[in-house]
């Protein structure tokens, strides 16, 4: 019974990440695996609404959530454009003792360098494949990811056991980092608030004090599309929405103490036809204190 | 051991209610954060779909709900376009022992009528903000709120701990009583039954015997937005929807006790397009006998 | 505390699968009444985005998950057009163990078909309703199903406490099996794999042999909705996506051992206008040597 009773208390939380929607029988079959493998074994979900194969999306919901969770915690991230084919199987543990588990697609990118790299195993899916499903080769997230990740989350498998150990380095995609430069800050619009329409920049809120920048002062902003102006505007810096009228734009650090743009009560990106990605940049400035555009 | 298995047969459920969709990673973060807490405390999700910033919906689904969920249940409840403001943070204790966390911007109006107020705290923010975000001032949800919902739900924090005791009374949102005049009653109506287009009223089923209706009599109803009348018609009162043919209305006591209209297996908001909330009224006159519409 | 330890460990899971979508309190609703049954039950979301009423889309994702379940797991089911109606409300216990509660209105359909019938119990209402919502006849799926599901799953109650034994028959929806004549086969599209709009037909993965098709054989492919051809093609039949270029189709052996239709990366019933259920069905022959279309 004590042991029982311990091994209990050591079980961890399996988070799931994937674009499988939730419209269909997907992600309760890959429960149905993990509660098989142990039905104490605590789930939850991170989001099911990536958009289908985009990776860059998914990369960036883990940097948004893994940080809150206890070490341990096993994520099992299945956006996986090339299931089937011969791309690389992962876990990835981090410094900050997360384990992630998926396909070595990108995913990955921004974890890795947000937690550290600690050590990563190839998955020998010989060893790690479920039992029953070997005709089955277009899920390998119901049949070998969430598998595996509920055996680790429920300490029925040590890392050691995934396979072999190989080079500390993810799948990265290339992405615009923060740098000022003259006295600009030039950043990329990595995702948006989709709930509410704001626009998220990879700018961290620290880094804005470096041009000279305080609560209450007025931000001159760029956003660019492939190069092209999309906006130009004068926006002051203040904590809240509610800082501003209803409908007026705000800057503001956001809750990942990244600079965000919104409207109080609005939405920022239908208004300005702001999107995010690769494409998409941003450059602030301190406004001279005429307080006229650039 | 023993004392850990009696904790763990205290812990209350969580009950997770917000307007921040399901598309990217801030419930996950809030969930993160409960679970760092108490990773054995029971989550749930009442709603995350809530209309963004729409506080009256999410005052309406606590009222839906709240009461099938035991005593000692904790409702997060996040529809907070006043976040970062100075707007009144609480934690209410009804009198039928259920904890409700969140903002006080009239998310309580319909749950400290249906269930009474046992107590009121202020949350004192100084001592129950989570460390390690003191920059984040957009996401109270996550550095604040459930924080606060997690520990009274695993027992691990008092309600005397949150706060100041305040005066029993909530912000509460004024709507149309229920209420009877001259044969007629008159209504609101509150919300729709989303998913199948049913028309739900604020008009108790008791009250609608107070003017003489029985089951398998004719209502009259008229429907009526801003004043200006939406629908007018006659409508058998019955038990289900499948008492009247595929495609025919019907008038019944939905599962909250209240008159609902709908159209068996069809969308009786959708054909006479019927919204909800306060600009939206019904009468209901029991029928003449000779059925001719008023 | 041994005994209660036990218990603990015999908890089975509670899967819901409803098609009242999560935007309102609903299925919150049921949890909650599942929860004051037993706070210590695991439950899980097989889907609640069934199309209202689309009965057959439910029993296909009962039939696309529940072998993936350890026996002993209940599945509540409520697509229930007919509620408040005399429509039969079962329990059924398959050969494989586990149980499924619902309306007997087709929804067990495809898993009678593969689990088998070991056991079927009408439910009796005066015994098993909840105390206290006698007024409600429109919300079984709280008021009756869930109910009886919580305390089956919670070892509470025994199967025999259900109700009467009845006939090992329930309502079937009829629908084209999958068959072979003369060098073709025959079969159904009973539903797309909606999130990446691949086309999943009925015909096992082993039939395929039967008419002379390997991996990397080309397959010549009609569909017909109501008898006219919507699509006729040739196709490779290949492991996976990405044994084809992007934008390219395959057939494929799906995660459930049925042949698929899809494009890497791409929406084949959207490209081709295909939809799923009992008008659409499909023919599958070896190409000829030749490579011409028929």
């Amino acid at each position: 019974l004590l042991s029982t009773s311990t091994i209990a208390a050591q079980k961890n939380a399996l988070v799931f990440l994937t674009d499988f929607g939730t419209r269909d029988g997907a992600v309760a079959a890959m429960k149905g695996v993990a509660y098989g493998v142990d039905s104490s074994l605590p789930m939850f979900d991170l989001t099911h609404e990536i958009q289908p194969f985009n990776i860059w999306e998914a990369a960036y919901r883990l940097y948004q959530t893994a940080s809150f969770w206890p070490a341990g915690t096993v994520f099992v991230t299945v956006v996986d454009p090339g299931v089937g084919s011969n791309r690389r199987s992962v876990v990835l543990k981090s410094k900050s003792g997360h384990f992630f588990v998926g396909p070595d697609n990108g995913i990955f990118t921004l974890i890795a360098e947000q937690l550290g790299i600690e050590e990563i195993r190839d998955i020998d899916s010989r060893l790690n494949r479920m039992k029953g499903n070997e005709q089955s080769h277009t899920f390998d997230g119901r049949d070998l990811f969430v598998y595996v990740s509920a055996r680790l989350a429920a300490g029925r498998m040590d890392l050691s056991e995934v396979g072999p150990e190989s080079l500390n380095t993810v799948f990265s995609i290339p992405y615009q980092k923060a740098t000022i430069d003259s006295g600009s800050i030039y950043g990329a619009i990595p995702v948006l608030d989709v709930q509410f329409g704001n626009v998220w920049t990879n700018i961290p809120g620290d880094m804005i004090r470096r041009i000279g920048i305080e609560k209450g002062d007025r931000l001159c902003i760029q956003i660019y599309y492939r190069g092209a102006e999309k906006y130009s505007g004068e926006i002051p810096f203040v904590n809240s929405f509610s800082d501003v009228p209803v409908g007026r734009p705000l800057a503001y650090v956001n809750s990942l103490i990244n600079i965000g743009l919104a409207l109080n009560r609005g939405s920022f990106a239908d208004k300005h036809h702001i999107g995010a990605g690769a494409d998409w940049k941003v450059v602030l400035t301190k406004c001279r204190p005429a307080g006229k555009k650039n």
